[in-house]
Protein backbone atom coordinates (compact mmCIF):
# COMPACT_ATOMS: atom_id res chain seq x y z
CA UNK A 1 0.00 0.00 0.00
CA UNK A 2 1.73 3.20 -0.89
CA UNK A 3 0.20 6.21 0.26
CA UNK A 4 0.96 10.01 -0.68
CA UNK A 5 -0.10 12.84 1.45
CA UNK A 6 1.27 15.70 3.21
CA UNK A 7 0.13 14.64 5.92
CA UNK A 8 1.78 11.53 6.36
CA UNK A 9 4.40 11.41 9.18
CA UNK A 10 7.32 9.74 8.23
CA UNK A 11 9.18 7.20 11.21
CA UNK A 12 11.00 9.06 13.37
CA UNK A 13 10.50 11.98 12.09
CA UNK A 14 10.86 15.40 14.54
CA UNK A 15 7.35 16.16 15.32
CA UNK A 16 6.51 19.44 17.30
CA UNK A 17 2.57 20.00 16.82
CA UNK A 18 3.09 23.51 18.01
CA UNK A 19 4.41 24.59 14.74
CA UNK A 20 1.92 22.70 12.30
CA UNK A 21 -1.09 24.33 10.96
CA UNK A 22 -3.90 23.67 12.48
CA UNK A 23 -6.29 25.77 10.36
CA UNK A 24 -5.04 24.76 6.65
CA UNK A 25 -7.68 24.09 4.02
CA UNK A 26 -5.29 22.57 1.17
CA UNK A 27 -6.63 24.68 -1.91
CA UNK A 28 -10.17 24.94 -0.62
CA UNK A 29 -11.48 28.00 -0.48
CA UNK A 30 -15.00 28.03 0.45
CA UNK A 31 -16.75 24.73 2.87
CA UNK A 32 -19.28 24.16 -0.51
CA UNK A 33 -16.51 23.26 -2.56
CA UNK A 34 -15.11 20.74 -0.13
CA UNK A 35 -18.64 19.56 0.82
CA UNK A 36 -18.75 17.98 -2.78
CA UNK A 37 -15.80 16.32 -2.59
CA UNK A 38 -16.73 14.75 0.44
CA UNK A 39 -19.94 13.87 -1.44
CA UNK A 40 -18.17 12.67 -4.03
CA UNK A 41 -15.18 10.63 -1.33
CA UNK A 42 -18.27 8.89 0.13
CA UNK A 43 -19.87 7.86 -2.98
CA UNK A 44 -16.63 5.91 -3.55
CA UNK A 45 -15.81 4.21 -0.11
CA UNK A 46 -19.35 3.26 -0.11
CA UNK A 47 -18.43 1.45 -3.74
CA UNK A 48 -15.09 0.61 -2.31
CA UNK A 49 -16.34 -0.94 0.75
CA UNK A 50 -18.81 -3.56 -0.25
CA UNK A 51 -15.72 -5.02 -2.81
CA UNK A 52 -13.98 -5.07 0.52
CA UNK A 53 -16.37 -6.80 2.73
CA UNK A 54 -17.18 -9.19 -0.39
CA UNK A 55 -13.42 -9.94 -0.84
CA UNK A 56 -12.50 -10.79 2.76
CA UNK A 57 -8.83 -10.16 1.90
CA UNK A 58 -7.91 -7.46 4.07
CA UNK A 59 -9.23 -5.78 7.30
CA UNK A 60 -9.13 -2.14 7.82
CA UNK A 61 -8.57 0.00 11.28
CA UNK A 62 -8.92 3.71 11.37
CA UNK A 63 -7.48 5.31 15.08
CA UNK A 64 -8.61 8.26 15.67
CA UNK A 65 -6.98 10.46 18.01
CA UNK A 66 -7.40 13.98 19.41
CA UNK A 67 -7.61 16.21 21.86
CA UNK A 68 -10.85 16.95 23.37
CA UNK A 69 -13.82 18.28 20.68
CA UNK A 70 -10.95 17.31 18.19
CA UNK A 71 -13.91 16.15 16.21
CA UNK A 72 -13.49 12.26 16.26
CA UNK A 73 -17.30 11.66 16.56
CA UNK A 74 -17.92 14.38 13.95
CA UNK A 75 -15.26 12.47 11.63
CA UNK A 76 -17.40 9.18 12.25
CA UNK A 77 -20.33 10.98 11.64
CA UNK A 78 -19.69 13.10 8.38
CA UNK A 79 -17.26 10.62 7.09
CA UNK A 80 -19.05 7.47 7.49
CA UNK A 81 -22.68 7.78 7.71
CA UNK A 82 -23.22 6.08 4.28
CA UNK A 83 -21.15 3.32 4.36
CA UNK A 84 -23.38 0.06 5.08
CA UNK A 85 -22.95 -0.71 8.90
CA UNK A 86 -22.89 -4.37 8.00
CA UNK A 87 -19.17 -3.36 7.29
CA UNK A 88 -18.28 -1.07 9.16
CA UNK A 89 -18.13 -0.73 13.33
CA UNK A 90 -17.05 1.75 16.09
CA UNK A 91 -15.33 1.02 19.22
CA UNK A 92 -15.03 3.88 21.39
CA UNK A 93 -12.58 3.41 24.29
CA UNK A 94 -13.35 5.21 27.20
CA UNK A 95 -11.61 4.87 30.69
CA UNK A 96 -11.58 1.21 31.13
CA UNK A 97 -13.79 -0.45 33.52
CA UNK A 98 -12.41 -2.35 36.50
CA UNK A 99 -12.34 -5.42 34.81
CA UNK A 100 -10.41 -4.20 31.51
CA UNK A 101 -8.10 -2.23 34.09
CA UNK A 102 -7.00 -5.45 35.70
CA UNK A 103 -5.75 -6.67 32.32
CA UNK A 104 -2.40 -5.33 30.47
CA UNK A 105 -3.56 -2.43 28.30
CA UNK A 106 -3.69 -4.16 25.17
CA UNK A 107 -6.29 -6.91 25.85
CA UNK A 108 -9.47 -4.77 25.46
CA UNK A 109 -8.12 -3.41 22.18
CA UNK A 110 -7.56 -6.91 20.62
CA UNK A 111 -10.90 -8.13 21.28
CA UNK A 112 -11.89 -4.80 18.92
CA UNK A 113 -9.16 -5.71 16.23
CA UNK A 114 -11.73 -6.04 12.88
CA UNK A 115 -11.97 -9.38 10.90
CA UNK A 116 -10.83 -10.02 7.46
CA UNK A 117 -14.00 -7.85 5.14
CA UNK A 118 -14.70 -5.77 8.31
CA UNK A 119 -13.94 -1.92 8.71
CA UNK A 120 -13.18 -1.14 12.14
CA UNK A 121 -12.60 2.72 13.84
CA UNK A 122 -11.50 3.09 16.82
CA UNK A 123 -12.67 6.41 18.52
CA UNK A 124 -9.96 6.85 21.18
CA UNK A 125 -7.13 3.98 21.25
CA UNK A 126 -4.39 2.18 22.97
CA UNK A 127 -2.68 5.34 22.19
CA UNK A 128 -4.67 6.61 25.50
CA UNK A 129 -2.53 4.31 27.91
CA UNK A 130 0.71 6.62 26.55
CA UNK A 131 -0.86 9.89 26.88
CA UNK A 132 -3.07 10.25 30.39
CA UNK A 133 -1.46 8.38 32.32
CA UNK A 134 1.81 9.95 31.40
CA UNK A 135 0.10 13.89 31.69
CA UNK A 136 -0.41 12.46 35.53
CA UNK A 137 2.72 10.73 35.89
CA UNK A 138 1.15 7.84 37.13
CA UNK A 139 3.29 5.73 35.27
CA UNK A 140 7.18 6.21 34.71
CA UNK A 141 8.93 7.28 31.41
CA UNK A 142 10.72 3.57 31.43
CA UNK A 143 6.75 2.81 31.42
CA UNK A 144 5.96 4.70 28.35
CA UNK A 145 8.82 3.89 26.54
CA UNK A 146 8.10 -0.19 26.75
CA UNK A 147 4.43 0.68 26.35
CA UNK A 148 5.08 2.29 22.59
CA UNK A 149 7.27 -0.41 22.12
CA UNK A 150 4.59 -2.81 22.60
CA UNK A 151 1.72 -0.91 20.53
CA UNK A 152 4.51 -0.92 17.97
CA UNK A 153 5.43 -5.23 17.93
CA UNK A 154 1.51 -5.57 18.58
CA UNK A 155 0.72 -3.20 15.46
CA UNK A 156 3.23 -5.32 13.79
CA UNK A 157 1.65 -8.36 14.00
CA UNK A 158 -1.50 -7.27 12.82
CA UNK A 159 -0.13 -5.72 9.64
CA UNK A 160 0.87 -9.49 9.25
CA UNK A 161 -2.21 -10.90 9.47
CA UNK A 162 -3.58 -8.31 6.86
CA UNK A 163 -4.99 -5.38 8.81
CA UNK A 164 -4.67 -2.05 7.73
CA UNK A 165 -3.93 0.27 9.95
CA UNK A 166 -4.35 3.86 9.51
CA UNK A 167 -4.08 6.50 12.31
CA UNK A 168 -5.61 10.09 12.47
CA UNK A 169 -4.27 12.82 14.87
CA UNK A 170 -6.81 15.11 14.70
CA UNK A 171 -5.19 18.57 15.25
CA UNK A 172 -6.53 21.67 16.42
CA UNK A 173 -5.27 24.67 18.12
CA UNK A 174 -5.73 25.65 21.59
CA UNK A 175 -8.16 28.70 20.40
CA UNK A 176 -10.66 26.86 18.72
CA UNK A 177 -10.76 24.37 21.35
CA UNK A 178 -12.13 27.47 23.82
CA UNK A 179 -14.69 28.29 20.73
CA UNK A 180 -15.68 24.41 20.45
CA UNK A 181 -16.45 24.53 24.08
CA UNK A 182 -17.72 28.14 24.57
CA UNK A 183 -20.38 26.89 21.90
CA UNK A 184 -21.37 23.97 23.92
CA UNK A 185 -22.18 26.00 26.92
CA UNK A 186 -23.99 28.16 24.35
CA UNK A 187 -26.39 25.49 22.96
CA UNK A 188 -28.74 23.65 25.53
CA UNK A 189 -29.14 20.90 23.28
CA UNK A 190 -25.27 20.57 23.77
CA UNK A 191 -24.99 20.85 27.84
CA UNK A 192 -25.20 16.95 28.09
CA UNK A 193 -22.07 16.63 26.46
CA UNK A 194 -20.45 19.08 29.00
CA UNK A 195 -18.09 16.99 31.20
CA UNK A 196 -16.16 18.22 34.07
CA UNK A 197 -13.40 16.32 33.22
CA UNK A 198 -12.73 17.67 29.77
CA UNK A 199 -11.99 21.22 31.73
CA UNK A 200 -9.42 20.15 33.58
CA UNK A 201 -7.43 18.32 31.15
CA UNK A 202 -7.36 21.21 29.27
CA UNK A 203 -5.20 23.26 31.93
CA UNK A 204 -2.61 20.07 30.70
CA UNK A 205 -2.81 21.26 26.80
CA UNK A 206 1.30 21.66 26.27
CA UNK A 207 1.55 18.29 28.43
CA UNK A 208 -0.82 16.44 25.94
CA UNK A 209 1.04 18.18 23.17
CA UNK A 210 4.62 17.14 24.47
CA UNK A 211 3.17 12.88 24.98
CA UNK A 212 2.10 13.38 21.17
CA UNK A 213 4.96 14.90 19.75
CA UNK A 214 7.26 11.62 21.11
CA UNK A 215 4.22 9.15 20.74
CA UNK A 216 3.28 9.59 17.00
CA UNK A 217 7.14 9.71 15.53
CA UNK A 218 7.97 6.58 17.99
CA UNK A 219 4.52 4.59 16.37
CA UNK A 220 4.23 5.92 12.86
CA UNK A 221 5.40 3.04 10.79
CA UNK A 222 5.18 2.47 6.41
CA UNK A 223 2.32 -0.09 7.57
CA UNK A 224 0.49 1.25 10.31
CA UNK A 225 1.38 5.33 9.59
CA UNK A 226 -0.07 8.43 11.19
CA UNK A 227 -1.16 11.41 9.92
CA UNK A 228 -1.34 14.39 11.68
CA UNK A 229 -4.32 16.40 10.01
CA UNK A 230 -5.11 20.24 10.39
CA UNK A 231 -8.78 19.86 12.16
CA UNK A 232 -9.76 23.73 12.92
CA UNK A 233 -11.92 23.88 9.86
CA UNK A 234 -14.26 20.69 10.38
CA UNK A 235 -14.78 20.54 6.48
CA UNK A 236 -11.41 20.22 5.54
CA UNK A 237 -10.58 17.44 8.37
CA UNK A 238 -13.53 15.85 6.92
CA UNK A 239 -12.23 15.99 3.14
CA UNK A 240 -8.56 15.33 4.35
CA UNK A 241 -9.33 12.26 5.83
CA UNK A 242 -11.90 10.82 3.42
CA UNK A 243 -9.32 11.76 0.45
CA UNK A 244 -6.80 9.69 2.23
CA UNK A 245 -9.35 6.50 3.12
CA UNK A 246 -10.14 6.32 -0.52
CA UNK A 247 -6.65 6.23 -1.59
CA UNK A 248 -5.63 3.67 0.55
CA UNK A 249 -8.82 1.21 -0.46
CA UNK A 250 -8.41 1.92 -3.98
CA UNK A 251 -4.63 1.12 -4.04
CA UNK A 252 -5.62 -2.41 -2.88
CA UNK A 253 -6.99 -2.93 -6.40
CA UNK A 254 -9.69 -5.92 -4.38
CA UNK A 255 -11.88 -7.98 -6.34
CA UNK A 256 -15.25 -9.70 -5.80
CA UNK A 257 -14.15 -13.28 -4.80
CA UNK A 258 -14.39 -16.01 -7.01
CA UNK A 259 -18.14 -18.16 -7.12
CA UNK A 260 -17.61 -21.46 -5.05
CA UNK A 261 -19.83 -22.61 -7.72
CA UNK A 262 -19.93 -22.99 -11.20
CA UNK A 263 -22.89 -20.31 -12.03
CA UNK A 264 -23.27 -22.04 -15.50
CA UNK A 265 -24.32 -25.35 -13.87
CA UNK A 266 -26.95 -23.84 -11.97
CA UNK A 267 -30.81 -24.50 -13.34
CA UNK A 268 -33.78 -22.57 -11.46
CA UNK B 1 -44.96 2.52 22.79
CA UNK B 2 -48.05 2.53 20.36
CA UNK B 3 -47.51 1.39 16.67
CA UNK B 4 -49.97 1.28 13.95
CA UNK B 5 -49.47 -0.44 11.01
CA UNK B 6 -51.60 -2.77 8.30
CA UNK B 7 -47.96 -5.10 8.56
CA UNK B 8 -47.88 -5.36 12.04
CA UNK B 9 -48.94 -8.71 13.36
CA UNK B 10 -51.24 -9.16 16.54
CA UNK B 11 -50.44 -12.08 19.24
CA UNK B 12 -51.88 -15.25 18.13
CA UNK B 13 -53.40 -13.91 15.04
CA UNK B 14 -53.76 -16.53 12.27
CA UNK B 15 -50.88 -16.11 10.08
CA UNK B 16 -50.91 -18.08 6.25
CA UNK B 17 -47.66 -16.45 4.43
CA UNK B 18 -49.37 -17.73 0.83
CA UNK B 19 -52.25 -15.68 1.04
CA UNK B 20 -50.45 -12.85 2.02
CA UNK B 21 -49.60 -9.91 -0.42
CA UNK B 22 -46.05 -9.88 -1.65
CA UNK B 23 -46.18 -7.24 -4.18
CA UNK B 24 -48.21 -4.67 -2.57
CA UNK B 25 -47.24 -0.85 -2.73
CA UNK B 26 -49.08 0.70 -0.35
CA UNK B 27 -50.52 3.67 -2.72
CA UNK B 28 -46.81 4.19 -4.55
CA UNK B 29 -47.07 4.43 -8.13
CA UNK B 30 -43.66 4.54 -8.92
CA UNK B 31 -40.24 3.73 -7.53
CA UNK B 32 -39.09 7.49 -7.42
CA UNK B 33 -41.99 8.54 -4.98
CA UNK B 34 -41.24 6.13 -2.61
CA UNK B 35 -37.44 6.65 -2.87
CA UNK B 36 -37.90 11.02 -1.76
CA UNK B 37 -39.94 9.26 0.95
CA UNK B 38 -37.42 6.83 2.01
CA UNK B 39 -34.76 9.98 1.78
CA UNK B 40 -36.91 11.62 4.27
CA UNK B 41 -36.98 9.18 6.33
CA UNK B 42 -33.76 8.56 6.51
CA UNK B 43 -32.64 11.79 7.83
CA UNK B 44 -35.39 11.64 10.29
CA UNK B 45 -33.54 8.53 11.60
CA UNK B 46 -30.31 10.48 11.55
CA UNK B 47 -31.89 13.06 14.04
CA UNK B 48 -34.07 10.83 16.18
CA UNK B 49 -30.74 8.10 16.57
CA UNK B 50 -29.06 11.12 17.90
CA UNK B 51 -31.01 11.98 21.20
CA UNK B 52 -31.46 7.97 20.98
CA UNK B 53 -27.80 7.85 21.50
CA UNK B 54 -27.37 10.69 24.02
CA UNK B 55 -30.55 9.28 26.01
CA UNK B 56 -29.53 6.09 26.60
CA UNK B 57 -32.75 5.46 28.24
CA UNK B 58 -33.88 2.69 25.92
CA UNK B 59 -31.78 0.39 22.99
CA UNK B 60 -33.46 -0.52 19.94
CA UNK B 61 -32.82 -3.97 18.47
CA UNK B 62 -34.33 -4.71 15.15
CA UNK B 63 -34.71 -8.57 13.95
CA UNK B 64 -34.61 -9.03 10.41
CA UNK B 65 -35.76 -12.16 9.03
CA UNK B 66 -36.93 -13.80 5.74
CA UNK B 67 -36.35 -16.51 3.00
CA UNK B 68 -32.92 -16.15 1.35
CA UNK B 69 -32.98 -13.37 -0.99
CA UNK B 70 -35.94 -11.93 0.64
CA UNK B 71 -33.61 -8.61 0.54
CA UNK B 72 -32.17 -8.53 4.45
CA UNK B 73 -28.92 -7.18 3.32
CA UNK B 74 -30.26 -4.11 1.10
CA UNK B 75 -32.42 -3.35 3.84
CA UNK B 76 -29.59 -2.62 6.05
CA UNK B 77 -27.62 -1.04 3.30
CA UNK B 78 -31.08 1.00 1.89
CA UNK B 79 -32.23 2.14 5.45
CA UNK B 80 -29.33 2.35 7.70
CA UNK B 81 -26.67 3.92 5.17
CA UNK B 82 -26.63 7.55 6.39
CA UNK B 83 -27.32 6.67 10.71
CA UNK B 84 -24.35 7.41 12.61
CA UNK B 85 -22.17 3.98 12.65
CA UNK B 86 -21.14 4.92 16.46
CA UNK B 87 -25.19 4.29 17.11
CA UNK B 88 -26.11 1.40 14.93
CA UNK B 89 -24.70 -2.27 15.29
CA UNK B 90 -25.61 -4.69 12.45
CA UNK B 91 -25.06 -8.63 14.05
CA UNK B 92 -24.72 -11.36 11.54
CA UNK B 93 -25.80 -14.67 12.69
CA UNK B 94 -24.50 -17.35 10.38
CA UNK B 95 -24.29 -21.27 11.10
CA UNK B 96 -23.26 -21.75 14.45
CA UNK B 97 -19.64 -22.11 15.56
CA UNK B 98 -18.80 -24.95 17.52
CA UNK B 99 -17.97 -23.46 20.40
CA UNK B 100 -21.60 -21.87 19.97
CA UNK B 101 -23.32 -24.85 19.18
CA UNK B 102 -22.07 -26.12 22.31
CA UNK B 103 -24.11 -23.27 24.19
CA UNK B 104 -27.70 -23.12 24.73
CA UNK B 105 -29.36 -21.31 21.50
CA UNK B 106 -29.54 -18.05 23.17
CA UNK B 107 -26.40 -17.81 24.20
CA UNK B 108 -24.74 -15.74 21.19
CA UNK B 109 -27.96 -13.51 20.91
CA UNK B 110 -27.43 -12.53 24.53
CA UNK B 111 -24.05 -11.42 23.95
CA UNK B 112 -25.12 -9.10 20.65
CA UNK B 113 -27.69 -7.05 22.21
CA UNK B 114 -27.65 -3.67 22.29
CA UNK B 115 -26.65 -1.39 25.57
CA UNK B 116 -29.07 1.91 26.11
CA UNK B 117 -28.34 4.64 23.75
CA UNK B 118 -27.71 1.63 20.69
CA UNK B 119 -29.53 0.67 17.88
CA UNK B 120 -28.57 -3.30 16.91
CA UNK B 121 -29.64 -4.69 13.80
CA UNK B 122 -30.19 -8.52 13.91
CA UNK B 123 -29.37 -9.77 10.21
CA UNK B 124 -30.74 -13.23 10.97
CA UNK B 125 -31.64 -13.75 15.14
CA UNK B 126 -32.76 -16.75 17.45
CA UNK B 127 -35.23 -17.34 15.06
CA UNK B 128 -33.42 -19.28 12.75
CA UNK B 129 -33.08 -21.73 15.37
CA UNK B 130 -36.75 -22.93 14.84
CA UNK B 131 -36.29 -22.17 11.24
CA UNK B 132 -33.44 -24.56 9.24
CA UNK B 133 -33.36 -27.35 12.59
CA UNK B 134 -37.17 -27.86 12.75
CA UNK B 135 -37.77 -27.94 8.79
CA UNK B 136 -35.08 -30.52 8.46
CA UNK B 137 -36.27 -32.72 11.28
CA UNK B 138 -33.26 -31.85 13.64
CA UNK B 139 -35.46 -31.19 16.82
CA UNK B 140 -38.90 -32.54 17.90
CA UNK B 141 -42.12 -30.50 17.48
CA UNK B 142 -41.98 -30.10 21.71
CA UNK B 143 -38.23 -28.59 20.97
CA UNK B 144 -39.69 -25.93 18.66
CA UNK B 145 -42.64 -25.28 21.13
CA UNK B 146 -39.86 -25.11 24.47
CA UNK B 147 -37.80 -22.52 21.98
CA UNK B 148 -40.50 -20.58 21.45
CA UNK B 149 -41.57 -20.45 24.62
CA UNK B 150 -37.68 -19.51 25.86
CA UNK B 151 -37.87 -17.11 22.85
CA UNK B 152 -40.88 -15.53 24.43
CA UNK B 153 -39.50 -15.23 27.75
CA UNK B 154 -35.85 -14.18 26.98
CA UNK B 155 -37.59 -11.29 24.87
CA UNK B 156 -40.00 -10.66 27.76
CA UNK B 157 -36.98 -9.64 30.17
CA UNK B 158 -35.36 -8.08 27.85
CA UNK B 159 -37.75 -5.62 27.09
CA UNK B 160 -38.48 -5.04 30.67
CA UNK B 161 -35.24 -3.93 30.66
CA UNK B 162 -35.17 -1.17 27.92
CA UNK B 163 -35.03 -3.08 24.93
CA UNK B 164 -37.21 -2.11 21.96
CA UNK B 165 -37.59 -5.02 20.08
CA UNK B 166 -38.87 -4.55 16.22
CA UNK B 167 -39.21 -7.78 14.20
CA UNK B 168 -39.42 -7.65 10.45
CA UNK B 169 -40.14 -10.95 8.10
CA UNK B 170 -39.76 -9.53 4.31
CA UNK B 171 -42.02 -11.94 2.70
CA UNK B 172 -41.13 -12.05 -0.92
CA UNK B 173 -42.85 -14.87 -3.72
CA UNK B 174 -41.20 -17.76 -4.63
CA UNK B 175 -41.28 -16.00 -8.28
CA UNK B 176 -39.31 -13.19 -6.99
CA UNK B 177 -36.53 -15.71 -5.08
CA UNK B 178 -36.33 -17.26 -8.43
CA UNK B 179 -35.78 -14.04 -10.11
CA UNK B 180 -33.15 -12.57 -7.83
CA UNK B 181 -31.19 -15.87 -8.17
CA UNK B 182 -31.21 -15.60 -11.98
CA UNK B 183 -29.69 -12.01 -12.03
CA UNK B 184 -26.95 -13.41 -9.58
CA UNK B 185 -26.30 -15.94 -11.94
CA UNK B 186 -26.25 -13.45 -15.12
CA UNK B 187 -24.00 -10.74 -13.13
CA UNK B 188 -20.43 -12.00 -12.83
CA UNK B 189 -19.83 -9.37 -9.92
CA UNK B 190 -22.27 -11.20 -7.93
CA UNK B 191 -21.07 -14.89 -8.41
CA UNK B 192 -19.45 -15.07 -5.55
CA UNK B 193 -22.59 -15.14 -3.49
CA UNK B 194 -23.84 -18.05 -5.04
CA UNK B 195 -23.84 -20.77 -2.09
CA UNK B 196 -24.95 -24.59 -2.65
CA UNK B 197 -27.03 -24.44 -0.12
CA UNK B 198 -29.38 -21.31 -1.09
CA UNK B 199 -30.17 -23.93 -4.31
CA UNK B 200 -31.05 -26.52 -1.96
CA UNK B 201 -33.05 -24.52 0.89
CA UNK B 202 -35.42 -23.10 -1.80
CA UNK B 203 -37.02 -27.05 -2.59
CA UNK B 204 -38.04 -26.55 0.95
CA UNK B 205 -40.04 -23.14 0.48
CA UNK B 206 -43.44 -25.02 1.87
CA UNK B 207 -42.11 -26.37 5.11
CA UNK B 208 -39.90 -22.76 6.02
CA UNK B 209 -43.46 -20.92 5.25
CA UNK B 210 -45.17 -23.17 7.48
CA UNK B 211 -42.63 -22.71 9.98
CA UNK B 212 -43.00 -19.06 9.54
CA UNK B 213 -46.98 -19.31 9.90
CA UNK B 214 -46.23 -21.10 13.11
CA UNK B 215 -43.38 -18.63 14.90
CA UNK B 216 -44.57 -15.37 13.75
CA UNK B 217 -47.50 -15.59 15.66
CA UNK B 218 -46.09 -17.56 18.48
CA UNK B 219 -43.74 -14.57 18.87
CA UNK B 220 -45.50 -11.92 18.42
CA UNK B 221 -46.15 -9.55 21.45
CA UNK B 222 -46.93 -5.90 22.03
CA UNK B 223 -43.53 -4.92 23.11
CA UNK B 224 -42.06 -7.18 20.98
CA UNK B 225 -44.16 -7.04 17.41
CA UNK B 226 -43.47 -9.17 14.68
CA UNK B 227 -44.38 -7.15 10.98
CA UNK B 228 -44.58 -8.98 7.91
CA UNK B 229 -43.89 -6.80 5.11
CA UNK B 230 -44.59 -7.32 1.47
CA UNK B 231 -40.80 -7.48 -0.07
CA UNK B 232 -41.07 -7.84 -3.76
CA UNK B 233 -40.46 -4.45 -4.27
CA UNK B 234 -37.00 -3.18 -2.53
CA UNK B 235 -38.27 0.01 -2.80
CA UNK B 236 -41.31 -0.50 -0.72
CA UNK B 237 -39.92 -2.40 1.56
CA UNK B 238 -37.36 0.22 2.10
CA UNK B 239 -39.97 2.72 2.48
CA UNK B 240 -42.57 0.42 4.44
CA UNK B 241 -39.75 -0.50 7.23
CA UNK B 242 -38.80 2.77 7.46
CA UNK B 243 -42.29 4.12 8.08
CA UNK B 244 -42.41 2.02 11.23
CA UNK B 245 -38.83 2.88 12.83
CA UNK B 246 -39.21 6.92 12.58
CA UNK B 247 -43.11 6.01 14.10
CA UNK B 248 -41.56 4.21 16.76
CA UNK B 249 -38.46 6.22 17.73
CA UNK B 250 -40.65 9.01 17.40
CA UNK B 251 -43.50 7.81 19.92
CA UNK B 252 -40.79 7.43 22.51
CA UNK B 253 -40.58 11.05 22.91
CA UNK B 254 -36.85 11.30 24.08
CA UNK B 255 -34.63 14.21 24.92
CA UNK B 256 -31.42 15.31 25.48
CA UNK B 257 -30.19 14.25 28.96
CA UNK B 258 -29.67 17.16 31.52
CA UNK B 259 -26.13 18.66 31.94
CA UNK B 260 -23.98 17.17 34.63
CA UNK B 261 -22.42 20.41 35.78
CA UNK B 262 -23.82 24.25 35.55
CA UNK B 263 -22.92 25.57 32.22
CA UNK B 264 -23.09 29.24 33.51
CA UNK B 265 -20.49 28.55 36.20
CA UNK B 266 -17.99 27.70 33.68
CA UNK B 267 -14.98 29.65 32.82
CA UNK B 268 -12.85 29.28 29.68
Amino acid sequence: MKLKSPYLIKPHAAVKLSRLSTDETGGFETDTAAAAVLTKHREQLANLQEVFYASQKKALLIVLQGMDTAGKDGTIRHIFSGINPQGCDVAPFKVPTPIEARHDFLWRVHAQVPPRGMIQIFNRSHYEDVLAPRVHKLISPKTVRRRLEDINEFEAMLVDNDVIILKFFLHISQKEQTARLQSRIDDPDKHWKLAEGDFKEREFWPQYEEAYNDLIPATSKKHAPWFIIPSDRKWYRNVAISQILVDAMKSLKLEYPPPTMDPTKIKL
